[in-house]
């Protein structure tokens, strides 16, 4: 994993070159606003390592990269507006710097450019049509776990099956599409494929599961989000749910826009008291081993070894 | 033509068994409401009919046909909001029905579903990737499109030229689109393809022409939409370009949202007495001729005639 920002640093640059193309001006910007401002390029990283695992070099599999990350920002800039987040990556969101509409063409026309992008592969054209289909069912997945996303955060609902429904669909699918993309570009097996389509859904659970213990725990000088964010949005995560459990009624707390910081900080100490914390850092690590053992299962040495560091990356990090 | 409901029924039948399939419910019946409130389905028409002057059925064109449909009708949903347009077909917008979350993610979901239509048809990859392709292009030429139009409306910008760019990017390409994802999956050849491409861009520009009248001119009560709608927006037709020339300055009616239903039916006499009608419908029977004239350099006498008749429709409707 030391090469991730050397690797972010380059897919940028493609991604920026890429959307210098787009007219008219406020387009472009709009559209730029959001990857300009950062982001650890986790998804298209993934997509070239694994391509480069089966001898597919930078240069051939870039397209496919920075599709999986147009798409990452198109949900993210779509999200931000639904949830009303007003920052990311420390800087205002989209809908905050150019308004709802025109952050709602933004998003969409990332979603149409990674589209494009895949139209730029030096591929043969049946490669290329199983990386459409790949997409398109991602893409499909990521508005199913944003509407649980949604109905949940919005109701009394605290419960663990849709969690786990929410984040597979929603967090999984671009982490599976990144590294079935990179491998079917490496021309793998379809049993290969599969396997890592398996792989990147628990590792994927892993990774949001961890993410939503630093939505809560996470110091927010790192993060880039205000103390207790998903709290006050009512998010339901294995924290809260947990919580839930133990607790009974969280609504003075969970849902509520008015809380203050310090509140918010006394019940977040609360829930670290009660076991939430350990509780779901537990599951992150069981979703990530079940990743792991998979892992092991796999012929390709190399691919082998980047998906171990990669893996634990997703679960250790703290930002 | 006489054919056009009997086939849009068929369309709206299949979207609604493919859009069932759908879960949470929510998102499911957001985004069916606006397809099952009406719609004339002329752009999957255009693609089935221009299929079957290649020999190939109805069945073997439908996931295509309902990938454009769902493709425009995710526009609607999202332009909707932009736009803050209440009313479609008689009845409340998406983001009006079930707010502007739940709408964007609506939109969302039919762009996915459109790209996710496409792996259904039983086609061979090398088909299938062009069809991919072509759509893809068609969503990005929409975004373009409508940030043309948000940038005019937006500011007192009356420029022919990026009337032009702006409808050529939002009405043309799906129809465009419609007619050569038709030709290729009729295996016709890239002569042809292209011939139709340039024919629907020019049809298409005048059936965005004739809108922008009917916009203005139109009846409410067949339109579905209140009178003047356009010119509250501040719009920038070909009605309002050329008013602008004859009359200066028009801040008092265009874009202005507060004026009242008399002094807007007022203001659109005076439209017509200066002739802004008669020049706008010039126009848009200038470009149809274009289209027509080379409609009869194509040899497939069916699909000519077709043509023919799909064009004049586009340009002679009153709703």
């Amino acid at each position: 994993m030391q090469d991730l920002k050397k690797y972010a640093e380059r897919i940028t640059l493609e991604i920026v070159k890429y959307l210098n193309r787009l007219r008219p001006e406020i387009l472009k910007s709009s559209s730029a606003h959001l990857i300009v401002s950062g982001g650890k390029r986790l998804r298209p990283y993934l997509l070239i390592k694994v391509a480069e695992c089966y001898n597919v070099e930078f240069e051939k599999s870039i397209y496919a990269a920075m599709a999986v990350e147009l798409i990452h920002n198109f949900s993210l800039i779509h999200d931000d507006i639904m949830d009303d987040d007003r920052f990311r990556h420390g800087r205002p969101t989209v809908h905050v710097a150019y308004g709802i509409p025109f952050a709602i063409l933004a998003g969409d026309t990332l979603f149409s450019l990674a589209f494009n992008s895949l139209g730029e592969l030096m591929v043969d054209e049946n490669t290329r049509s199983k990386l459409y289909r790949e997409l398109a069912h991602a893409t499909l997945r990521l508005s199913i776990g944003q509407a649980y996303d949604m109905f949940q955060s919005s109701k009394e609902i605290y419960n663990l099956r849709l969690y786990y429904e929410t984040i597979k669909n929603k967090t999984s699918s671009l982490f599976e599409c990144s590294a079935v993309m990179g491998s079917i570009l490496g021309g793998a097996s379809k049993e290969n494929v599969e396997k890592l389509r398996m792989i990147m859904r628990y590792a994927g659970m892993a990774f949001q599961i961890k993410d939503d213990i630093l939505g809560v725990f996470g110091d927010p000088a790192i993060t880039g989000k205000p103390v207790g964010n998903d709290i006050r949005e009512g998010k339901k995560t294995l924290v809260t749910i947990y919580a839930k459990k133990k607790l009974g009624d969280l609504s003075k707390f969970v849902g509520n826009k008015n809380i203050d910081d310090s509140e918010m900080k006394a019940f977040i100490e609360e829930l670290k008291s009660i076991g939430s914390y350990d509780y779901a850092l537990k599951r992150a690590e069981e979703y990530s081993q079940r990743a792991l053992s998979k892992v092991e299962t796999l012929k390709n040495n190399e691919l082998r070894d980047f998906l171990r560091s990669y893996i634990e990356f997703l679960v250790k990090r703290e930002f």
